[in-house]
């Protein structure tokens, strides 16, 4: 039997003023949001905010990227300064945006909008060793824990998954890799842009930490520790963190994409609570989500990082919940029901 | 050459503090809204306003749908009570919602909200003869236009289209099928969620009405009053309009698409004002999409109408004009761009 929320939540769908079946993906949401509740009609998700984890990686070294390690600091600053991507798309659809520090190479002044969450100045090599030790990479994951529970306690409704690292795709492509059983050459992406030679070198780079690692996904914590960065870890205690306390939490791309493959495999069921915001054009987050069995709301070519595609999918998480709460139904709406009897 | 405005929003778009091409979609969507405007950044298109126009339809006779004919007047008082599917999405998304009544087969009691541009009790059975007169679909067209600069003037910077019209989906398969030169088997969909011995029906009709008029695409007013609806003849109106006046419009699904088709055939250019909010189920509206050559912001399998795709886009279309006028330069940020010299 479906939970308490679900059922209700089917069965009012089919009293609603609307075709049955006619609100297609955003009826399945809102099922979902009823089920994570436990109620029909959910809570609105407002206010919503996103938390950008941001860290640096050793693996930077390698020439995976151009873009030098000191932008993840300067692109931290720009968020907190209101210049990036991020802040424009958050304002456009009314979220905050909280910058967690948890492993900047750079030490970062304390600004309104920063959460010093620092583990260490971003991750070892993980093709010369492990990219962090395990109590790094557990504490990172507390951490996440806890800008979760920081969040919700202060009246947050609905996480918004955000992230900032030079090279981070490339820890993402290695954990994909890891948890979903694909190739290097599946899973790594272009990132940034990077061209042909770039692209090759960091295929290579994937390729070569896995098979120093031999990555086990039957010890999560390990493979997370061996070739994840400081955000994922953060970012898989928030995930942790929203689906223990039942709010619901939008994923944006490849980086909260591996790191959901983490906390799935340490949770299978913390999954319920989160929603995959959009399709990445990275190849690693197709293979992440279809791994985790969620179907991305947006779908627009977007490579951002930031949690910029999360936020897109916003009003559409909120218009699933307040079309639970505020359509009426044939009955109340003195609307007709087709000829032919019940609705499926 | 391109236009003014684009040429300056893809070279600010270089400069902005993304990696290049990043923004996929999005970017395209400020480079159109910049052409648009004329000028970079865009205008904000905010407030929005979402039209459903309302009208019925004698090929309601021929039993294409199983919903009475009186639910088209019932579902326009629900939107006008807020009850409906596009109030909740246009709550969501802060935009205004105004019912445009081109011919609902019952007389409508004036009411806030309601915009009476009644040009007659809906069209007439187009298996028997054509829907409209010439002078019916012109009229409808005016009212449309009217529409446009009324909603316009009073300080919308970007329109939404929404239709309501019991068995207007056969209307737009015979307008796709007419200008896209494909056949009734290809255009004909499930609408509400009609069974297999419906659609056939319906199926029929439509060749039935391909089959009478022979309608020439060349002669636009002369099939859409052939076989066309009094909303899709509104909706030509305000897609012109809104053209005219060189402001955005989001189209929602296969009822705005096969209008589309209409006024673009009327007036290629204007198309250039035209979002692609979503892609609906009908297979009716793909053909459209891709004859205009619109790429839909959203494909979340919706098929309700009223607005309600093209209203979870409008977060979008306003992200990329803010994304324009607020995401600081590598300059400005003091962010350092990457090695190799110039973002392509």
């Amino acid at each position: 039997d479906p939970a308490p929320g679900v059922a209700a939540a089917r069965e009012h769908l089919t009293r609603m003023t609307v075709p049955p079946g006619a609100l297609g993906g955003v009826a399945d949401l809102g099922v979902r949001l009823a089920g994570l509740a436990g109620t029909c009609p959910p809570p609105l998700p407002e206010p919503a905010v996103v938390a950008v984890f941001a860290g640096d990686h050793g693996v930077h070294a390698r020439g995976v990227t151009p873009w030098p390690q000191e932008v993840t600091a300067q692109m931290v600053a720009n968020f907190l300064a209101g210049g990036a991507a991020v802040n424009a798309f958050a304002a456009t659809v009314g979220a905050e945006v909280q910058v967690v520090d948890v492993g900047v190479a750079a030490e970062l002044a304390p600004a309104p909008g920063l959460l010093p969450r620092r583990i260490g100045p971003g991750t070892a090599d993980m093709t010369a060793g492990p990219a962090m030790t395990r109590d790094e990479a557990r504490a990172a994951v507390h951490a996440g824990i806890e800008t979760a529970r920081d969040l919700v306690v202060a009246g947050n409704r609905l996480l918004v998954t955000g992230d900032m690292g030079i090279a981070n795709t490339t820890a993402s492509a290695a954990l994909v890799a890891a948890f979903t059983g694909t190739s290097a050459d599946q899973v790594t992406g272009r990132g940034t842009g990077i061209d042909d030679a770039t692209h090759a070198r960091k295929t290579a780079v994937v390729a070569e930490a896995l098979a120093r690692h031999e990555p086990d996904p039957a010890d999560p914590l390990a493979v997370l520790a061996a070739v994840g960065g400081l955000e994922h870890a953060g970012l898989v205690g928030f995930l942790l963190g929203a689906a223990a306390l039942r709010t619901p939490v939008v994923l944006d791309g490849v980086v909260s994409g591996a790191a959901a493959l983490v906390a799935a495999a340490l949770a299978p069921t913390a999954s319920h609570a989160w929603i995959a915001g959009h399709r990445s054009v990275e190849p690693a987050h197709t293979l992440a989500l279809d791994h985790l069995g969620l179907a991305p709301a947006l779908d627009l070519g977007l490579r951002v990082g930031e949690g910029t595609g999360a936020l897109l999918a916003v009003p559409v998480v909120t218009a699933a919940a307040r079309a639970l709460a505020d359509v009426a139904t044939f009955d109340a709406a003195g609307v007709t029901e087709k000829n032919g009897g019940d609705a499926p």
